[in-house]
């Protein structure tokens, strides 16, 4: 029942840990997946670090349709030609078939801007910042659990602007506010941010920004995006407003998301051989008090301190294990799978001496510095100074192993040999837009451009770009 | 621009309360609806507390997939037939026609009991004790807005249990804990709390316990169920267990949900000739500063009210509305729609004063006790006991009503007569189930059974029952 080699097989690997930390399976509908309770746990976390972030950027939460007209899609050609290939067709609702199809939703800019060409009137109706909690789908001809399923969850955030400078710093504000900061705060998961190159772009936008990080296998994978929609929606949607000077005007658009793959990227950046690790800001169980033993007095030590660390750490995050029919060994390894932070052992000993001993989840792969016995009095707060120092190490790594596999290319073909492993730096100006298909030819894309400091460029036509190019998701 | 009469023209006044409070409005395909951010504000309160009590409950949170095999419905024969002329089917994606076509979820049970078959193995994996929050689809010939609508949100909680005695109990549990708990604490709704004649029962239940709240037009709203399904399910999906005496055995199953309904209920329930009233425990806003007109010291004391409130009250429900560019009327109006519980009036004399006007949402029928002057330093505590007393108020309100509108009737034709305006309580017997149909005839059914002390009979077959009747939405 051990989980396959992270080294040699790296899918098989991924696969496992899924399967063997519980947190999803296949749904009965190919492409599909079930989310079990602990993986879904690890998603509800994730909701509620990135809405708290959206709600402080000024978006309010909304619903929209599942179902969207087969003519709203066709309205935006590019959006309708992007999204055609990968449509759920609904032709009959209560038992008879319908005169106009409906779409299973892909994504809701269309149903979405129709509401606004109702809502918006004024200029003082602007900014409008609605955000959307759902799922959509699109048919996955290679379905990949969390990673690329027909159906998926996600949050996405639509924002109409009055000018085109203020609709582009908000999807500015986003990309670092919402995602870079909740990816690298919470997931412990650094991100490249930068614009996608005109090809990569999503359908209907001007502009695409995105999150790109580096997992284990070398491959790179899209976090979350932010796009620039400029008028393209507006205007074929008939979203005006009055100005200032009672003029009509076209709104400028955002569209932003980020989905449940992001649980894939937290397996396949912190991931071991010994199953998932999960940081613990985002860890729905920070702590498991792992009884090893019931003898006098354990229970209630246990219970102790599961009551001081409730006080301490907020919430109800600290789990006691006190299933002692099952043996020691296999909890402690299904407790290791789940990638729990902090593990704490207490048996009869233990109490009787008045230690308990704390075993760190993240240093799995170091056995001895995994492993400390603490007195009783001092672990509440051992524990909450261990877990805010784990945080900080998980993103330390991860931005150790994403350095090391980022590396500078001159030419095209250095840059897809490089991208065998990792991220290649090079110019964008070598690649040019034409090139984008001699890489492709390869697997390798294009993931994102930025300047040579790393910030954001204005356009694709800036000079003295650099594009990070890699295989991905 | 006012609102249609309650009294003359009930679903107008609904229609219009959801219109002008900016709750909700239709979507473009016939039957579903768009959510706004306010009336989403108010959806995700009753998530917040209800999610709270399911997992005090016991039960963890899962997603499972929207899409559904047919041949998955047709295996229990009473559900594919109760849900068959609401179907949406989905008969292609990806570009291709599929072999088999697709079914939108109208409820789960049968796709999360094919994954149940897989998790529950030993008797230790029992209880099984699962809830989702989800969009699901019934194609509504007649739909109304929150009331019945083709695609709606809701939670359903699915669990398996050992035997018949603790699925029971369970049901009951979520019954009486979670739904008539959060309706009578929360929404301010009392609730009759019993169990479905077999003729109203869930498609494919053995017993379907319910909460039934009284609308101020007469008519009955369920607002949740709580079904025992017996072995239906898991004898099609074949989910057994070994039991101790290592005895395979089918396990027992419950079902449970509540929807975005319950807006329309608190609609319904609390709506007052000026627009919706929001009970202070739910209310996303539970205060408003409102300021009448810009002047010395007067956003510093808004603000430093906000303040205090924000703290003494938790989160983020106090706002400031200071703009004085509508005028004060309008803007009193539209809070007054939006049912805010509190409203403070604070203006340049106020503040020169040294008091605030607080205004008691609730009693708008009458304007002397609605208002009230208090100085400034007592507003804080002043506000929180306000609100607390405005709960109770409205609970007892809301009761009182619901009891006036219960009587006592001998004949089905009494019933009938009493169920124009409120709920009938008739002896079951007398109706006895082969009456069900002849006040069905009137658009009179029965909502409920109960003993007659309130309490939850075991089966409809118990002798003295008494039959709660009525119109229901």
């Amino acid at each position: 029942m051990k989980l396959a080699s992270q080294a040699e097989d790296f899918p098989r690997w991924y696969q496992d840990v899924i399967a063997k930390a519980e947190l999803a399976e296949n749904g009965p509908v190919r492409g599909t997946m079930v989310i079990r309770p602990y993986g879904y746990s690890l998603w509800e976390a994730m909701q509620s670090e990135v809405d708290a972030r959206i709600k402080a950027a000024g978006a309010e939460n909304a619903y929209f349709p599942l179902f969207i007209p087969q003519s709203y899609l066709e309205k935006e050609a590019e959006h309708v030609e992007g999204f055609s290939p990968e449509l759920a067709v609904v032709t009959h609702g209560g038992g008879k078939q319908l005169e106009e199809p409906v779409i299973v939703r892909p994504t809701s800019e269309t149903v979405i801007n129709a509401s606004f060409a109702k809502w918006v009137q004024g200029h003082r109706d602007l900014p409008l910042l609605v955000n959307q909690w759902a799922n959509v789908v699109r048919w996955e001809m290679r379905p990949r659990i969390f990673l690329r399923t027909s159906e998926f969850l996600w949050q996405e955030g639509h924002t109409a602007h009055a000018t085109q400078q203020q609709a582009r710093d908000y999807a500015v504000k986003i990309l670092y506010e919402v995602y870079q900061d909740f990816m690298e705060q919470v997931l412990a998961i650094p991100v490249y941010v930068g614009l996608k190159s005109k090809f990569e772009a999503f359908p209907g936008a001007i502009g695409s920004l995105c999150c790109e990080a580096m997992m284990l296998d070398g491959k790179a994978l899209q976090m979350a995006t932010s796009h620039e929609l400029g008028q393209n929606f507006s205007r074929m949607f008939n979203i005006t407003f009055l100005d200032q000077n009672s003029q009509e005007q076209h709104v400028w658009q955002t569209s932003w998301g980020c989905s449940t793959r992001m649980v894939g990227g937290l397996i396949m950046v912190h991931g071991d051989s010994n199953g998932l690790r999960v940081p613990p800001v985002l860890a729905p169980i920070q702590v498991v008090i792992l009884i090893v033993r019931e003898g006098e007095g354990v229970a209630a030590c246990a219970e102790k301190l599961r009551q001081e660390l409730a006080e301490l750490l907020g919430g109800n995050r600290v789990r006691i294990d006190d299933n002692t029919d099952a043996s020691f060994g296999r909890r402690s390894t299904d407790w290791e799978l789940k990638g729990v932070p902090l593990r704490l052992e207490l048996g009869p000993r233990d109490v009787a001496e008045g230690v308990g001993v704390l075993v760190r989840r993240d240093l799995a792969g170091d056995k001895a510095a995994a492993k400390v016995a603490v007195p009783l009095a001092e672990l509440p707060t051992q524990i909450v100074s261990t877990l805010a120092q784990q945080q900080q190490d998980m993103l330390s790594q991860a931005t150790s192993w994403r350095d090391s596999r980022t590396q500078e290319a001159a030419t095209p073909s250095e840059a897809v040999e490089i991208a065998q492993t990792g991220f290649a730096r090079i110019p964008w100006d070598v690649i040019a837009e034409q090139g984008e298909e001699s890489i492709a030819a390869h697997a390798v894309t294009v993931r994102c451009l930025q300047r040579e400091d790393g910030s954001l460029p204005e356009s694709s036509d800036e000079p003295n770009l650099v594009a990070l190019v890699a295989r991905s998701y």
